[in-house]
């Protein structure tokens, strides 16, 4: 299955994107697609849903803004330099262990929703990344039972602020927290739409320009050793997301010199299987 | 008003405690003391609820366990670093600007829980710390009025494991975020019931030795300094935690070498006004 949610930013509505990529009304489930959704068996009870009503689900209208397609998660998690090529540009050595950082939820947005520059800043950057939704609480998990715990899979930008991120004293997470900083999406698809996770090609363009252009094959921490790794950390709970890390190309390590997102500059990025979003950065609006 | 939440961890049910120091159940107000009750003018709605029906509320029994003060809210932030002999016993520079990191909520519970030690943890310290919770959306506030978001002030233990912060890679959140790591409470103060947040004795002691005893009069970055801040990298909620900092006296800290929770260790902790909260180490059950 794919999920999706439409409608206005915080009055989403859930629905699903068919085989032929047809956006369907899924409301008279009477459910989002969240963690309670997700932590009562939500997947197997919509696909039985489905079985019976999927043909009479009305199309949604073609102008109706997408959401993010899981409604604001316990909490974002990402993983740091989990590309070599990455931690080459970032100028940091390759890990020997993933690292992690939080990325506050309310920065959570809809696939085509505008990137916000934030007030003061001149380094709002880019980062495709294939992110992983949790299907049910995990805490201390294996390795080896690790994608038991998955719900699903999406295309997300980590949109980060250098300066913020690097300059302004501690921790990643000023950098990454910002309004309209973690477009997801457009769907969420179930692990049986994705033969393997770990073979699939993800890229960005900048204003048409490839800058990044990778493939999940190259991740230092595959997604197993990761959910392994953070659930010794911290229970992970029904609709936690997981952003595995960017390969390079982000603005910060372009030559001859870094780039960084300008008000009117295209941002689009794509996964193989998991679809293609596209965002129009703005200076904030309530900056 | 003081805002306290009773009942079974997950299924809380909202009271207050009054002026005598009674717990009364508040359950027929129909609302969690949560994101959308502080969003909806509910500290307001409660008080004129209160004055009509306060004398006919029943009294929760003395054995009801007593919950976090407020529903697991979308972020919790500490401030690192935030009393200068807490800096020198950690062997770090005072900070320039706010130091701030994340506490996954899932570590959120009441203030008699036991202090879960995490599997393979040898560090698990403990952290008095005076938390601020956020009463409405505060996105670029200024200094000035940045008292005008807050909904009360909590006690909370800011529990950390410094293995796993300090030395587990990266990020300080790996040390941060296990399950009871955030025992907060006994309950939530309105400001009118603190005469000045920054004239507040805080302390800890274990097994009955005190050995953090600081005053809030000592952070390095007063209150409104630190809603300013954060408020410029991301976008506060209603309910969202903002614990300020803790004084020297941790474990870390400890001389001639440093001490950590052991299973039996009791930990109790106070801030004016704010009320005592006690827990007990044990090993994660889970674990």
């Amino acid at each position: 299955m794919k999920l999706i949610r439409f409608g206005e930013a915080g009055k989403e509505k859930p629905g699903i994107q068919d085989k032929d990529g047809k956006y369907l009304d899924c409301s008279t489930f009477g459910e989002d697609w969240n963690e309670t959704f997700l932590g009562s068996d939500g997947l197997r009870r919509l696909e039985a849903w489905l079985d019976a009503n999927q043909a009479s689900l009305p199309e949604i209208p073609q102008d109706a803004r997408i959401g993010s397609p899981i409604a604001r998660p316990s909490k974002i998690i990402c993983v740091g330099l989990n590309y070599r090529m990455h931690a080459a540009e970032s100028g940091m050595a390759v890990p020997e262990v993933p690292i992690i950082f939080m990325k506050a939820t309310s920065s959570l947005c809809g696939p085509f929703d505008p990137i916000y520059i934030p007030k003061n800043s001149a380094q709002t950057d880019w980062e495709v990344e294939l992110a992983v939704v949790i299907g049910k609480r995990a805490k201390y998990v294996t390795k080896e039972n690790a994608l038991d715990y998955v719900a699903g899979y999406c295309l997300h930008n980590d949109v980060s602020e250098r300066d913020f991120q690097l300059r302004h004293g501690g921790q990643w997470v000023k950098g990454k927290s910002a309004d309209h900083f973690a477009p997801l999406g457009p769907f969420l698809a179930t692990p049986d739409e994705i033969s393997d996770p770990h073979k699939l090609r993800l890229w960005l363009k900048l204003n048409g320009k490839m800058l990044q252009d990778s493939n999940t094959s190259d991740l230092i921490f595959d997604i197993p050793t990761i959910i392994a790794h953070i659930s010794q950390y911290m229970t992970l709970l029904p609709g936690d997301v997981i952003s595995t890390g960017t390969p390079a190309g982000v603005g910060m390590g372009l030559k001859p010199e870094p780039t960084y997102l300008a008000p009117g500059d295209i941002v689009e990025l794509g996964i193989d299987g998991l679809g293609v979003s596209r965002q129009v950065a703005m200076n904030d609006p309530e900056a």
